[in-house]
C-alpha cells in the first residue's frame, strides 16, 4: 500500500518551494473574488442563508488539498448540486428552519460518506450509469430551472415551484406586484455582467491590456457587480422602497456541526444523496481530467471519490451544505496559475478572512444582484445545440437526452435523472441485445472470409460460417440462439455451422447456456455445431464445462482450419455469390 | 403485413387433415389426465378455490391455439407464477374473500395487457434482462419455498408465511398438532410419486410395456394419487377424522367474469403483473423453443408475447387465474405425439367436460394428495448443481445467482429477482465499462500487429497503436480516456496515438464525446491521434461531426497504413520487445 496513493499530499508538499507558492497565491486571491460572490448566491439557491455558502467554501477546501488528486480543480457550492440541495430538503422542512440547515448538513454527511465508500470500495464506474447526453440534458435542464427560479428575485416578486410547470404558473400571477427599484438592479446587473462577458476581454485588449490580466479582469465582473449595487442600495436607501438585501450575516469563522442521526430522515434523503453525489462526482472529475490533460498529469478517479466525499464530511461538520468541483472556478484557477492543491488552501484562508472581516459590509448587498449572477452563470452551462447535435448523431441518445430534459422540467431533478438512466440503459441493452453477426463466405484463393451479402464469396450449402461481432453475454445470449436457428431452418441442406468468434471477448454463463441449447438443438436437428477463433482466455474457461465435452463438433483454430476440414473433403468447389465482384475484400 | 404472422391458427388450419385429428386427440387425452390435478394443486397453491385452476386450464388454451406460435406449448397454470400470485393478492386481501378472487382477476388481465403490448410494440428483449443464473436461481428458491409451504397441509397443521423464515417459524411452532392420517396420506402419496418417477418406467419396461406408454402411464401417476386417495378417504371417512379435503366445488363451465377497474387496485398490483409476465414469458418461451427446434419448427417470441398476453386475458374473463406455458406437460404433449395447438383446444374440451361432470367426485379429494403432488413436481425444479456449476465457470454471475436465491428466500419472490436482475446488469456495466484494450506492435516483415506484451513485435517510442477490443459506448467511453491518457503520460516521447478500432461495431454519442475529448486532450500534450480500420457504418456517421472535423490526425484504412505513414518516413527502425519471440502470432 503506497500511503501517496491514499494521501496525494505527500506527492507534492514535500517539493513545495517558493515559486510555486507564489504561483499559487495569486490564484488563491483570484478565485477567492470570484468564489465569495458565488459561494453567496449558491447558498441561496440552496435555500440556505448566505454564511452557509463560506462556510462550505473553507473546511472542504482544505481537506481537499489534502486528499484530491487534482492539482487545480477548485472545490465549493455549485448550482446544480445547489438546486437538488433545495429540491431535497424543501420537501422535509420549510426553507429558513432550524430543520432545514440541519437535513442540508445531513445530505452533506450522506453525500460525504457515499463518496468516500465508494472511492473505498473503488465503485467509480458506477458513475459510468450516466451518459453525456443524459448528463448535458439535465445540465441544460437544471441551468433553465434555475434561472427561472431566480427571475422571481429579479422582478422582486413572490414564487415557488421545483420544475418550470410549477414555477411559470406561480410566476404569471404575481407579475403585478414587480418591485421597481428590484428590477432596475436585476436587469441592470444582468446587462452588465452579459456585456462584460462579451465586451470586456476585447476591450481591455484594445486598450493594451494583456490577454491573461484581461480576462482575469472580466472574471471578476461579478465582485464588482455586488460592490456597486451594494453601494447603491445602502447610500440611496433603496431596502427601505421594497429591495430586498441579504441582511445581517454573523461575522465568524464557521460553527463546529454535528449533522444528526434520524434514521427516518437519513432513509428520506438517501436517494437524493446518491444522486447528489454521482452528479458531482461526474462533473468533478471530468473538469478535472480536462485540465490534468493540458499538463500531461493525471486524476485518479477512485481517489477524486474520496477527495469529494470527505470534503463533503468536513462541510457537514463545520455548518455547509453538498459541494463538489466547480467548472468556472477551476478553468480560473488554472488560468491563475494554480500549480498545487495549496492553492485551494489558500483560498480557504481567503474566504475565511471575508467571513469574518466581510459579512458587516454585505449586508446591504440585494438578492437581485446574487439573483443575477447566478442567471448569467447557468445559463451558460444551457446548450440547446448539443439536442441537435445529438439528434444528427444518434436518435437513440437523442431520445434519451429528450426524455432527461423533459422529465427533469416537468417533474423535478431527481425523476428526471433517474428517467435518463433508465431509458439510456433500456436502449443500451436493446441494441446489444441485437449483436451484429454475419454469414461469411471465403475470398476466392485466399484464407480470408467474408459478409456473403457484401462480397463475392464462395459457400457450401452443407455449411454455414457465423461471424459473431460481439461478446456473447445475457443480453444477446437469446438472440444468438435465434440467429442461429433461423439459419438451420431456412437452409435445410445444412450439415455444419462454425461460429467464428474472433470478436468474443467474454462468454458468461446464460450465454454458455445459451451455446448448450444450441448445440442441443442443432444436434436434434443434425446439424453438427463447431467453433473458430475462440480467443485463449475464453477457450480456458470452457474447457471443463458441460458445453464443451458435448459439443458435436470441433474447435477449429481459424475459419480457414474449419473450411478446410469441413468443406475440402472432396464436396462440391461451392457456389459464388453476392453482391459485387469487383472489390472482394476490403469493410 | 402478413395475416399468418399475427394469427399463427392460419399456419395451420387450413391444411388440418384426419391424421393429425389422431395424433393431436390422443395427446389431449393425455394432457388432461396430467393437468386435471396439476390445475387443482396450481390453484390451491395461489390460494384460490380448486375450480379457479380448470377454469383457467380452459378458455386460455383455446386462445392460444389462435395467436401462439408454438405447436406443442401446453399453457395453463404452473408452480412458479402460482406463487407470484399467492405473494402478490396475499397483501391485498384475505385468502378466501371475494376481494382475493377479484384481484387475483385484476392480475391476469394485467399480466395479459402488458404481455399484448410488448408483444405489439415487439419489446420482447425485455425478457434479456434476465439472465440464465437469475432465473436458474430464482427457479430454485421459489421451489423451496413452495415445497416448505405445501409441508403444512402433508403435516395437517397450520402455518403461514412468504419466505423461507417466516415458514419455517410458523411450522416450527405448530409440529405439536400433526394430525396422523392426513400424515399418513401426505407421505404416502410422496413417497408413491416418487417411487413412480425412479422405479415405474423401468418396471414396466421390463414387464414387456413398451418404452413410450411406460412413459406415459408414469405421468398419469399423479392422477392415480389422486383417484385412490378420494377414494380412501370417502370410504373411510378420513375427513371426519381431521383429514382436511377440497370439499364442495361446484360444478359447471368457467362463468364469465369482469376484472374489477379500481386504479389503486392495478397500480398496487403493477410490479407483480410485470415480474409474473416476464417470468412467464421467459419460462415459456425457452420450452418452446427446445421443443420447437426438435423439429426443425420455430417460436417467434414477440407474437408469443401476445399468445400469452392473449391467453391471460381470456383467463381474467372466464373465472380464472394467471397462466403461462408449463414444462413439464408441455414434454408430455410433445412426447404423446401433438402436432398442432389443436391438441390444446382438445385438452380444454376435456378440462371442460371435467369441470361438468368430475367436480361432484372430488369433494374428498385430501388437501394433503395436492400437496404432495406439487411438492414432487417443484423439487424437480431445484438445482442446486446449478450453483456449484455456475461458480466453477464465473464468480460474477455465481454472485448473481446467490443473491437471487438468498432474496427470494429471505425476503420474496419479487425482492429476490429484482435484487437479482439489478446485481446482474450491475455487474455487467462494471466488466463492460473496462473493455479490453492493448497495446500493439508490428510482427516483424509482417503486415500483422500484435499485443506488445505477449508478441515479439517492432514498436516504436513516437507512436503508440491502442487496439479497443470493443464497441464504445457510454459504459466505457471514460474509460477510453483514463487508458489514453494514461498511456500519453507514460510514455514522454509519444508523438502519434493510433486507436485501432477494427472491433468496434458502435460508437455511441458518449463515446463520441469522449473522442473529442481525448483529441483535444492530446492535442493539449503535444500528441497527434489518428484512427486505423474504422468500420463502414462507424464511419458514416463519423462524417459531419465536430470530432472528425477536429481529428488532429488521419483516418487509415488498415494499421499497416498507419505504421508505414507515422514510423516508415526516416525514423528509427523500432524496437523489438516482448516476452517469446518463437512463436509471433496465433492468439
Amino acid at each position: 500500500m503506497d500511503p501517496k496513493r491514499y494521501l496525494p499530499i505527500l506527492q507534492w508538499l514535500p517539493g513545495y518551494g517558493r515559486a510555486t507558492l507564489g504561483s499559487d497565491l495569486l490564484a488563491a486571491v483570484i478565485v477567492t473574488i470570484m468564489l465569495i460572490p458565488q459561494s453567496l448566491a449558491y447558498a441561496m439557491l440552496a435555500g440556505l442563508p448566505p454564511e452557509v455558502g463560506l462556510y462550505a467554501s473553507i473546511a472542504p477546501l482544505v481537506v481537499y488539498a489534502v486528499f484530491g488528486t487534482s492539482r487545480t480543480l477548485a472545490v465549493g457550492p455549485v448550482a446544480v448540486v445547489s438546486l437538488m440541495t433545495a429540491a431535497a430538503v424543501g420537501q422535509l422542512a420549510p426553507q429558513g428552519s432550524p430543520e432545514y440547515l440541519g437535513a442540508a448538513l445531513v445530505l452533506a454527511l450522506m453525500s460525504g460518506l457515499i463518496l468516500t465508500l465508494m472511492g473505498a470500495a473503488r465503485l467509480g464506474f458506477l458513475a459510468n450509469f450516466l451518459s453525456h447526453p443524459v448528463i448535458s440534458g439535465f445540465i441544460t435542464a437544471t441551468g433553465l430551472i434555475i434561472a427561472a427560479g431566480q427571475l422571481k428575485h429579479v422582478l422582486g416578486v413572490e414564487a415557488a415551484g421545483h420544475n418550470l410547470v410549477e414555477l411559470g404558473a406561480s410566476l404569471a400571477t404575481s407579475l403585478g406586484g414587480v418591485n421597481a427599484p428590484t428590477l432596475v438592479i436585476g436587469v441592470g446587473v444582468l446587462a452588465f455582467l452579459y456585456a462584460a462577458r462579451r465586451w470586456l476581454k476585447g476591450g481591455l485588449v484594445k486598450l493594451g491590456v494583456p490577454a491573461r490580466p484581461a480576462d482575469m479582469l472580466t472574471k471578476a465582473a461579478p465582485i464588482l457587480a455586488v460592490a456597486m449595487t451594494t453601494l447603491a442600495t445602502w447610500w440611496l436607501g433603496l431596502d427601505e422602497l421594497g429591495v430586498a438585501v441579504v441582511g445581517e450575516v454573523p461575522a465568524g469563522l464557521p460553527p463546529l456541526t454535528l449533522p444528526g442521526f434520524d434514521s427516518g430522515l437519513w432513509s428520506q434523503l438517501f436517494v437524493a444523496a446518491l444522486l447528489i453525489s454521482v452528479i458531482g462526482f461526474v462533473e468533478s472529475v471530468s473538469v478535472g481530467q480536462t485540465l490534468a490533460a493540458k499538463r500531461r498529469q493525471r486524476i485518479d478517479p477512485d481517489q477524486e471519490l474520496v477527495g469529494l466525499g470527505t470534503s463533503n464530511i468536513a462541510a457537514s461538520f463545520t455548518g455547509g451544505m453538498p459541494v463538489t468541483g466547480g467548472f468556472a472556478r477551476s478553468v480560473v484557477n488554472f488560468d491563475a496559475g494554480a500549480e498545487t492543491p495549496a492553492a485551494g488552501a489558500f483560498t480557504a484562508v481567503g474566504i475565511a478572512a471575508a467571513a469574518l472581516l466581510l459579512t458587516p459590509l454585505i449586508a446591504y448587498l440585494p438578492i437581485a444582484t446574487l439573483a443575477a449572477t447566478i442567471i448569467v452563470a447557468v445559463l451558460s452551462l444551457v446548450d440547446i445545440a448539443a439536442i441537435k447535435r445529438t439528434w444528427a448523431y444518434s436518435r437513440c441518445d437523442a431520445a434519451a437526452m429528450l426524455a432527461t430534459i423533459l422529465v427533469t422540467l416537468g417533474h423535478g431533478v431527481e425523476s428526471g435523472i433517474l428517467a435518463g438512466v433508465t431509458l439510456s440503459l433500456a436502449l443500451h441493452l436493446y441494441y446489444t441485445s441485437r449483436p451484429h453477426s454475419a454469414v461469411v463466405g471465403r475470398v476466392p484463393g485466399t484464407e480470408h472470409f467474408r459478409n456473403v451479402q457484401r462480397h463475392a464469396v464462395e459457400t457450401d450449402e452443407r455449411l454455414a460460417i457465423l461471424r459473431v461481432d460481439e461478446s456473447l453475454y445475457f443480453a444477446n445470449a437469446r438472440y444468438l440462439e435465434d440467429t442461429v436457428m433461423a439459419l438451420a431452418t431456412r437452409q435445410p441442406s445444412l450439415e455444419h455451422i462454425v461460429l467464428a468468434c474472433q470478436a468474443v471477448n467474454v462468454i458468461d454463463a446464460s450465454a454458455l447456456e445459451s451455446l448448450e441449447v444450441i448445440n442441443a438443438r442443432l444436434k436434434d436437428a443434425g446439424v453438427t455445431m463447431h467453433l473458430a477463433e475462440v480467443k485463449g482466455p475464453v477457450m480456458d474457461r470452457l474447457y471443463n464445462t458441460d458445453f464443451c465435452r458435448e459439443l458435436t463438433g470441433q474447435v477449429y483454430l481459424s475459419t480457414y482450419d474449419a473450411w478446410q476440414t469441413l468443406h475440402g473433403d472432396g464436396g462440391e468447389r461451392g457456389t459464388v455469390c453476392g453482391k459485387s465482384v469487383d472489390r472482394p475484400a476490403s469493410a
